[in-house]
């Protein structure tokens, strides 16, 4: 096992942290604000137990896995050692330049810095580094100790064999990676994700359907196949002859259904009243937050479901 | 309990005549084609094993279930002492007008004439009707015994009592109905599934992903929220203060992804050669069926998996 920094507490830094630490890598965690690592070594405390209850550890215990968790002072001790460097520090593009600009100066050549940014491209931060060669994003689903998917994002100057060595890393750690070709906004599953709340947002402001009808479309419905199949797979078994044979019979209504998706709807305007009424019928704000642990321990469920599947079902 | 006509045995018919008749209801099933009802009711047993013994018929033996099924071989006989008619038969104009007709002039005055099209609107085949007011669209996702949400959708004439009662007739059975407020092309699972498709082809056209990559990124990532969500509430607790707080944050990265997704991408133009490639890859064409029976595995055990993380974590 190796040694692993990551650098930004917060709430994505923090739950990477766990799950290198689940992995078996020693994790140097660092932030600047005074507290913030000693606060996520608290949180992370707290998952794994949940983790260990549901069976997601192996046969790991927490305080093991815990103990590989090293709470540093400065960004030279974070580095000392490491062969992978998680960056997740705000999105604000001069505290990514500045920020890159020193990992690169500090960091042995060999060592992958990564960037966890949702929102900017790893080009625009690392363009002028000398080892710009070595930097990538790796974008992950919050939190990333109980969702796979994470997109390694190069710049076009990214070498190859940081692009696989990353892959090969994360990988081993039970993620579940998607290597892009190249950079582009939004990256695949944002793009995603926009898409459909785009649609979704336009039915709720035209009055075809409510914010809840949408939500039980995806979630007693469309999210169902996907949550284990995808959409390709999912079109792919939905006509006899695969997805050449789907793409003949449908893509004509969805071809229809193109020009009337051209029109951007404001989420801020009139719909976001709509929205945040239906919501807070159903989630007071004041339980925004215990709702998000109903989430995480759906999730662990979920994860700890899946697993069986694939066991006693099949991949 | 009560009757229910399955007008059309095909594959959208016999997934409803299950569903019908794990409810408790008797299920009059009758096809134009000679042996067509026979073959439903077939594939009904064995589907019916399978739910028992994922635990999915309640206390109920698949053999009484099945004691419910009725072929009939005339419209009339199956329409009697029904309260509720679905109807799965092609998804062709023409049919659609000329099986109305002969549903309207057939059913007593109070009986439901629901069709599970999913490309057609109900305006477009029940205009000329005198029972108009008693035809709407019941659209399932298939198979209907495996996923809860089916879309009721409404024609201008529609009486509000008859999609209140629908509304109530699915709820009973154990769907997740949404009920439209009025009629769109592609209806809201569709038009979001569309949206999500057509960003999917357009980053693999452009080089952006492949096509196995979409799918990881949302079977391993986006989905699995979704699946016990939807895309509201995920966003709902994606920021500390709700939606709003989410929106105020977030539009501006969503907005900007916009022009560059108003090119459509012609499905079966290069794209599809990529696909298929993919697709055949991971599963040659002659597994196909046996793939959607896994398929259909997976979301029995989905389903069961629900509903004890619904118990235990809780709705």
């Amino acid at each position: 096992m190796s040694v692993v920094a990551v650098v930004g507490a917060g709430l994505i830094g923090r739950a990477w942290a766990i799950g290198f630490a689940r992995a078996g890598h020693e994790v140097r965690l660092f932030d600047e604000t005074q507290g913030a690592a000693a606060k996520a070594k608290d949180f992370a405390a707290e998952a794994l137990t949940l983790l260990a209850s549901e069976g997601l550890l192996e046969d790991q215990k927490a305080a093991d896995v815990l103990a590989r968790f090293s709470l540093v002072t400065s960004l030279e001790k974070a580095l000392d050692g490491v062969v992978h460097v998680q960056e997740s520090t705000p999105e604000d593009l001069d505290i990514k330049i500045a920020v890159y600009r020193r990992l690169d100066a500090l960091a042995a050549p060999h060592v992958v810095l990564a960037s966890s940014t949702s929102a900017i491209l790893p080009s625009r931060f690392t363009a002028d580094l000398k080892g710009r060669h070595r930097c990538l994003v790796v974008h992950p689903i919050n939190p990333p100790y109980l969702i796979p998917a994470a997109e390694i994002v190069p710049a076009p100057w990214t070498a190859a064999d940081v692009i696989e060595r990353t892959r090969t890393f994360l990988l081993a750690m039970g993620q579940a990676p998607i290597v892009m070709k190249k950079e582009i906004d939004g990256f695949v599953m944002n793009r995603m994700q926009g898409a459909l709340l785009e649609e979704a947002f336009r039915l709720v402001a035209d009055g075809f359907a409510s914010i809840e009808d949408i939500d039980v479309g995806i979630r007693e419905g469309l999210a169902l196949r996907w949550s284990f199949m995808g959409p390709f797979e999912t079109i792919d078994l939905n006509a006899p002859g695969g997805i050449s044979d789907y793409i003949e019979r449908y893509q004509q209504i969805y071809e229809r259904l193109f020009p009337s998706m051209q029109r951007r709807v404001d989420w801020a305007g009139p719909v976001l009243a709509l929205a945040e009424a239906d919501r807070r019928k159903k989630l007071p704000a004041a339980k925004l937050g215990e709702r998000a642990l109903w989430r995480d321990r759906q999730l662990m469920a979920l994860m700890a479901h899946k697993r069986r599947a694939r066991r006693d079902i099949g991949e």
